[in-house]
């Protein structure tokens, strides 16, 4: 049977699977990311929990798809990562080269999430889609063509980084001002309750929570149960991400814009004013034609899932015809 | 020796010529647009004027590409195009097909300027870069992994309409509020210098100007004159787009921005300020990596070329080898 393995590297966990042709996950593990001095040895620590899995009577190994932080598709490394111990430019696809002899895709956990809805989510039947990821901060894949685009430097669809406000917007991880994950995002949401909190004297029972106990599923849950403050969080980042959506529409045209991770949970919290903002600021010619939905990789194996689909998708667009079962 | 047209189909006039592989062009023409009450008439005085160019004999004809105002792509049509005296779906390329037999592409103006870039121009290498047209208006053609993003709908590209300003900004021929076109465009700096001059009190030759009277030229003129009202506005102008290029840089990561049309015949008085301005809100990771730079089909004959390159890109990619003189 033919199978990829897929593998989401974060900054604290390693997930690895290995994922058939219907984005069947038949076998999966997780290490911690940061136990070994040397990067190599940690990516050799990943082979060989892989291999318990792998069954060389059973299974035909086609790729390996790698979901990374900071990754360069053009050279498949990851590249000055911020949260991890291993500095400078690592060579990551080479190693997992070296450890398989299969051909291995790396890109950005976003891109990785794109190709899976294309692959095997909701995005099955589109050529030109986007997919927002709502973790700590805000991702994004952008597909034009039926391809991502990772852009001239490798770094396409980093729309965490378009500006909300230039001149006294919320500071950024990156250095920049009032980037749109600083308010779109599960750190954003909090800083918003914060800043309502700040800024309001309505009764809430989040007045009596840190902010580092704070969390996007506690926000959730208060909204759900009346909490003027919480329910004003979810307004305030639906308005400011369909404000901007508006923005990116213009760019690519997406048939549609998908949300994946923690915060899109919230339902209609989030959903209801991220689309009526959208509509609201979208050129007329766009109106009615870009639906925002949650994404249909919404579960624990979907970074792993996804990141397999990477290597699919390149076989399929170099035509190769390993990816039949004969 | 095979050739191909390209026809450019503007709001008063429409340009035609037959253009050889080297994007040379070898004859040309124009008509007025509108003068035809009935479309297919005006497509079939379009082809008589093109065939006293064409020499059976001489000529091997590959195809045809057209630029248009409303183009839908996908459709080969123009579509409720409010400039053109024809109402409803008008069937451009069939009419085209018809004609010479030949197959025909259509597309609106900025992408046609783009995939001139790509083919004949300065992109020649590039397989990530956008070309912004300023105009009347201000249209943009986005090429990511060495296709033009035509979306969903047709409509990727529009970056005219980003918005600059949500809450008060200029009102827009689109029907919505601060789009980018309303400040960055032939008629957006004319609106900047009445701005201005309401505004200010510095004394400008431009006061003595009527607003029909005034145009990008008499601006840049006072400019280099020294005139501090047409300085500012041309400052305003960059900074306003180099602001809103930060943000188009994210989404697709390009190596190089073209700037083409009028405006952009002023030199340092846009480019210093736009550059400027890209850089100081440019995520740090694109910092000093994205050009700007002027077009490399500046010239009377560059939508023709243009238009005429959308055919050959077609035939490239389709991968016929009807390309290459046996």
């Amino acid at each position: 049977m033919k199978v990829s393995i897929g593998i989401d590297i974060g900054g604290t966990g390693t997930k690895f699977g290995i994922v058939n042709m219907e984005g069947k996950v038949l076998y999966q593990g997780s290490l911690p990311t940061q136990t070994e001095a040397i990067f190599e040895d940690f990516i050799g620590a990943v082979a060989k929990e892989i291999r318990k899995g792998l069954n060389a009577d059973e299974h035909d190994l086609i790729g390996i798809g790698v979901g990374a932080p900071n990754a360069n598709y053009h050279k498949g490394t990851i590249e000055h990562a911020p949260n991890l111990r291993w500095k400078g430019i690592l060579p990551l696809a080479n190693c997992l080269e070296d450890e398989f002899s299969v051909p291995v895709v790396v890109t950005n956990d976003a891109n990785a999430a794109a190709v899976g809805e294309m692959i095997f989510g909701g995005a099955k039947d589109m050529k030109d889609f986007i997919v927002i990821t709502l973790g700590t901060g805000l991702g994004a894949g952008v597909v034009s063509n039926g391809q991502i685009i990772n852009g001239a430097h490798g770094f396409g669809g980093e729309l965490g980084h378009t500006t909300v406000n230039y001149t006294n917007g919320r500071f950024c991880g990156c250095g920049k001002r009032g980037c749109l994950e600083t308010y779109v995002s599960a750190t954003g949401i909090k800083r918003t309750v914060y800043k309502l909190i700040a800024d309001y004297t309505e009764p809430s029972e989040l007045r009596s929570v840190s902010f580092d106990e704070l969390s996007p599923e506690m926000i959730t849950k208060y909204a759900l149960k009346g909490d003027i403050i919480a329910k004003q969080a979810f307004e305030y980042t639906g308005r400011i991400l369909g404000t901007k959506l508006a923005d990116t529409v213009v760019h690519t045209d997406p048939e549609a814009i998908f949300i994946f991770g923690g915060l899109s949970q919230a339902g209609d919290l989030i959903f209801e004013p991220t689309k009526k903002h959208l509509e609201k600021h979208l050129m007329p010619i766009f109106k009615g034609k870009v639906r925002v939905i949650s994404s249909q990789l919404q579960n624990q194996s979907a970074p792993i899932i996804g990141a397999s689909s990477l290597i699919i998708d390149k076989l399929k667009k170099d035509k190769e015809d390993v990816l039949v079962d004969k």
